[in-house]
This record gives C-alpha cells, sequence and structure tokens, in this order.
C-alpha cells in the first residue's frame, strides 16, 4: 500500500460512434484510486484487450442479450484485462499475483473478488504466468481460445472427414480455429482481407488454401478453394460470407455463428442471406453461440491449447499497441482489418 | 389383368408457373397404361397429395440438394400417392393391396418394387387400412407426421418447460406439431392466415394462444401472444415470421426450419431475417431439415401418431378435393392460403 494515495488513467467513451470508430469518440481520464475494502483486490492492469465485439456495445443498446452497452463518460466495464495485484483484501489473492478480470481499459483497476463478469471468463482469477506470457491470458488462453475451441468441437461439432472454412481466419479467435482443425487433420480454408493475411494463412499457418474476399465475389473465391463444397463453416464475418457458406455447404453441414465484423458499423441492421432455405433443402445447422456461455469448458480448453502452445503446434500471432490512450486506436484497426492475430494493448 | 389394355390420365406441368399458380399451368393428359413388367406394380391411384413443397419444385431450378423440379410435359413425379394395386409381379405385393409411392398427380401408375423415392418415404409399401384411413398415409401418418415429429422431437429438441410457436399452425405439419408439443404439456402459440383458422387453432386444437399473422406486425403478434418469449420456433413460412421468432427466443431458443411457404412464390430470393445476430448473442440455433431425411424414425412416428389418432387425442382435419383434374387448383388454393389441415385429391 506505499504507493498510495494513486491517480490512475481510465478510457471513457464521449460518443457511440456511427459507422467507423475514431479515436475522438474517447478520451482519457485522470482519476483517483481508493484503497482495496473488504473483499476488493487493487490491481495494477498491464495487458488490456480489444476485440471486434467491442463494437457492438459502442452503441447506445447492444443487441438485447448481448454484452450491455458501454455508458457514456464512465470507465468501460467488461474489458478482458490482465494485472498484477497490488494489494488486496480478498482470501486467495496477494500483492504480486498476476491475474485475470474484466475491467479494462484503465491503468488501475478495484475489482470485487468473486463477482462473476463477462459470463464467468471475466471473473477475477490468477493465472499461471509459468505456463504462457500473461497476455495468452487475454488471446489463446482466455476468450478467444474459449470461443475458438467450443465453437468448432462443440457448437460445430467437427466430424471426421469434414471440410472447414474459417472467416476472418487471421484473426484471434479465426487463426486458433484453422489451426485446431489442421491439428485433428482437417482440410481447411482460411480467408481473411489482405494478400498479406492470405500469405501467412498459406505459408505459416499451413491451411491447404486461402483467399482475400476482398479479390472478388466471395461465393465464387470459396467455390475455388472448395470446389466440392464445404462441411463447417465458422463464421466472423456474417453478410456476404455467411450467404457464400450457405451455398457451398453439403448436406448435414453445420455453421457456427461467431461474429458477423462486417455488420458491426452498419447504421441499420444488414439483411440475412437470401438462401437461407438450402438449409431446408440440405439439413444445415446455424448455431450462434459466445465463448462466455461455455464457461465449464474453459479448463479443458486451457489444458489442450496451452499444451499445443508449448509444443509449437499452435502459433499465436500478436498485434501489440503500446500504450493504454491507444486502446482506441487499435480498435479502429481491428475494425479496419489492419491487425492480424490477437489485438493487445500494453498499458506499462 | 382383367382391366386391360388400360388409358389413364396424368396431370403435366405445361410451363413454370411465375408467382401465384394457376390451372391454366397444368393440363391432363391421356395416356396408355402397360402391363406390370417383372418387379413391378401397377397401382389404381386413390388419394395423391398437395403440398406446399411442390411449389419450389415448379420452377426450372429446384433448390441445390432439394427433390427435382418437376420436367414440363411429363409425368410429375415424386408426389406422394396412395391406391390400391391391380396386378404386381414384385414379390410382396398382390393385387387388393393397399400400397403407398410416390408416382402422384395420375390416376394409374406403374410402380418399380423397392425403387427409393421421394427420400425413402415414397417407396413402394403397403398400409394398413385397419389402423387408420387410406389417405392418412398422405398426411399424420405420412410425410407430414415425419415432417412433424423429428421437426419437433429431433431437430427442435422439444425440452420440459418450453415455450413452443407454430406457424402456418393450421396447416398438415403445423397443427400436428401444435397438438404435439400440447399433448407433452407445453405451453404453444399458433399462428395461421385467417380468423377461422385461428378460432380452429384456439377452440378445436385447444392451443394456449393464436393470432392471425394479417393482422398486424408479426413480431409485435407474437409479443402480445408470448410476452416472455419462445424457446421453440417450428417455421413453415420464413420471412418476417422467421425474424420474429429470432427477436423473441430466449436463450439457448431453437428454430426447426422446416419451410418458408412465404417465400416460394418469390421472382427473386428474399433476404433473410436481419437480426440474425440475435442467434450470437442468445445462444441461438436454426436447424433446417427435411422429414424425408429422417426416414429411419418413420416406424416409431406411425406408432406414435397412429395411437394418439386412434385415442381422439390428435385431430387431423382435412380438405378434400375430388379429382384428379383439380389438383392443380387444389394446390393454388393452398399457396392461397385457402386450405385448412392436410390438402388431398380424391382420384376416385
Amino acid at each position: 500500500m506505499d504507493r498510495h494515495p494513486l491517480t490512475g488513467r481510465e478510457v471513457h467513451l464521449v460518443r457511440y460512434p456511427r459507422g467507423e470508430v475514431r479515436e475522438s469518440d474517447f478520451r482519457v481520464v485522470g482519476v483517483d484510486i481508493d484503497d482495496p475494502g473488504p473483499g476488493q483486490v487493487l490491481v495494477r492492469n498491464t495487458w488490456t484487450s480489444v476485440d471486434a465485439a467491442h463494437r457492438l456495445r459502442l452503441r447506445e443498446k447492444a443487441p438485447p442479450g448481448y454484452f450491455a452497452a458501454f455508458p457514456l463518460g464512465r470507465a468501460m466495464d467488461g474489458i478482458a484485462t490482465v494485472g498484477e495485484v497490488v494489494a488486496s483484501r480478498a482470501d486467495g489473492f496477494e500483492a504480486g499475483d498476476t491475474v485475470r478480470h474484466a475491467a479494462g481499459w484503465r491503468d488501475y483497476a478495484l475489482i470485487e473478488a468473486g463477482r462473476p463478469a463477462l459470463g464467468g471468463i471475466g471473473t477475477l482469477m490468477r493465472v499461471d504466468t509459468d505456463a504462457a506470457a500473461p497476455e495468452a491470458y487475454l488471446g489463446a488462453l482466455g476468450g478467444s481460445g474459449l470461443t475458438a475451441y467450443v465453437g468448432l468441437f462443440d457448437v460445430a461439432g467437427l466430424r471426421e472427414g469434414d471440410v472447414v472454412w474459417v472467416s476472418a481466419a487471421a484473426g484471434s479467435v479465426g487463426s486458433l480455429v484453422a489451426q485446431m482443425a489442421k491439428l485433428r487433420g482437417h482440410r481447411v480454408i482460411g480467408s481473411a482481407g489482405s494478400d498479406d493475411k492470405v500469405s501467412y494463412l498459406r505459408n505459416e499457418l499451413g491451411l491447404d488454401a486461402a483467399f482475400n474476399h476482398r479479390a472478388g465475389p466471395v461465393a465464387e473465391l470459396l467455390r475455388a478453394a472448395a470446389p466440392d463444397g464445404i462441411d463447417v463453416y465458422f463464421d466472423n464475418v456474417g453478410g456476404d460470407h455467411l450467404e457464400a457458406a450457405i451455398g457451398a455447404l453439403r448436406r448435414g453441414g453445420r455453421v457456427a455463428l461467431c461474429g458477423a465484423i462486417s455488420e458491426y458499423g452498419a447504421s441499420r441492421p444488414a439483411p440475412g442471406p437470401r438462401n437461407l432455405f438450402l438449409a431446408v433443402a440440405n439439413d444445415l445447422t446455424l448455431r450462434g453461440f459466445r465463448g462466455s456461455s461455455h464457461v465449464d469448458r474453459a479448463g479443458e480448453m486451457t489444458r489442450e491449447i496451452g499444451a499445443w502452445m508449448r509444443d509449437g503446434r499452435i502459433r499465436c500471432r500478436q498485434t501489440v499497441v503500446d500504450g493504454l490512450e491507444h486502446a482506441p486506436d487499435a480498435l479502429a484497426r481491428l475494425l479496419r482489418g489492419d491487425t492480424t492475430g490477437k489485438t493487445v494493448v500494453r498499458i506499462a
């Protein structure tokens, strides 16, 4: 407690962006940091997360059932973050512990131990920095890993012989899905939004085929990459990607609906796929999910993905942005498609 | 074989209708009927089926993966039909047997025994007329029954406490789904396209709530009927109905995508639901299916629905149209919403 009284910084949302997210929609605010009360833990944050899904909460109303919208003029609650415990008045946590919680985009956070956050995945917990770097607990061993793991194995129900298409395959979740499907011996097609990313998918992740979705109509690019069709589509994009997938899925095919980044900034709801009747014709299943609804699988996910990472069988590229004040710009870059792998902000 | 040489009648499609189906898109053609060859059975048809899904095959190309389009100027193959065996040169069938097959919209059919048709449900088989009227094998004990049964129990995965919405609930499939869900103790909401049908749903089928979808925006009518939301939606309609369901489904909700009658006559593909992201937010599953993909469940379905019918616990209203030549008009009426329950044509 020797460093008190402390002042900290928080990123506040100033206005709800329309269309593209801009740095000017946010500001950095200085705040006084209280000492922890009973049951509380004071954390100095070191890494915080930047996710496409944050865009959905930069609205007056988030989609019903989803995580709450970020409030204006207050700290943005519900963003996965890693830090070090400075002081603790909660059982099970002591100064020096590395922890994960959900009070991100600020440099100090006062957390109530045991209070559920982000559907469980953001509840304050210690993380093992011998097993992986702290920031891995925001990505491959955090929400991204859980989303990829349950999405591919449980939601899409990956089965022997499935041909798998992953969109946004150079992203945090997509790159894990694609690699796990390869590890299980599947033919995997990845798509992304730049030639650099496509080359990363082919040459570094070893996918069987990859295409730049900006190079033409997605349905045609997919047909060229998977002329005999696909069995599983892991959807991070929505829109034309989802429609192309429905057109390419073989009988009994499955879609894991994980996200729809192509639609997040739209000012009005985008129409859904025009070919949904093919789900009837071909016995297709479309299943939406959030990783955080499957926190019961987090232990198994961490063990399995952790082992693959240590064996070098899964690679986790990161885009690291330095400085809390640049978190909004990092999000804007991610939404423009200018980042690869997991995007994290190094706070200090 | 004493009635040979025979002449028969077939309904042929003359042109692919645009928009509404008209009688003038068809004509009745006289044909000579051959004697059965080895392995063949000659059937005098007595009842044939009229289904909304036939509209999908009155196109130059049916949806990929679906049953084939009806050819122009030839008998329309692949329509469930019941009749009596006139002559048989196939093991297991003899004159006088009542059988079901898939060579409908004609008065005599020469069938190859054992040849798979309509995904199995249309393969030539004897039916038990002691257990039910012959035409029941086109409806509650045929394709409609199988579709309703697997759709509700397997595809939607009906669970205790589920609130169920069924669209086109006065139709052949919908009325079975609604009644089976009631029999299992669920709260069931039905919708249909006329006040008469709504009164049928409330007063004869005993549903908990019912609405006429023409009375206002479907999402609002559904909200009034199910203010706390729904868990299962059995979709026969698509379009605004599906979008309303997605907006009303609670966490973990499920949609059985069975049909999309609102879209069948459209000249261009209708856009899908604009709120599909709610599937991600609320862990929803949309699963398309065809009853005929689940023929392995036909035995159990027939036993269970047959027992409910005999006990008077399931009612099966029919719309009976007399005369083979009126089958096209019966289909046009069904597509306009002018029929209730299973629509069948009595041939003789």
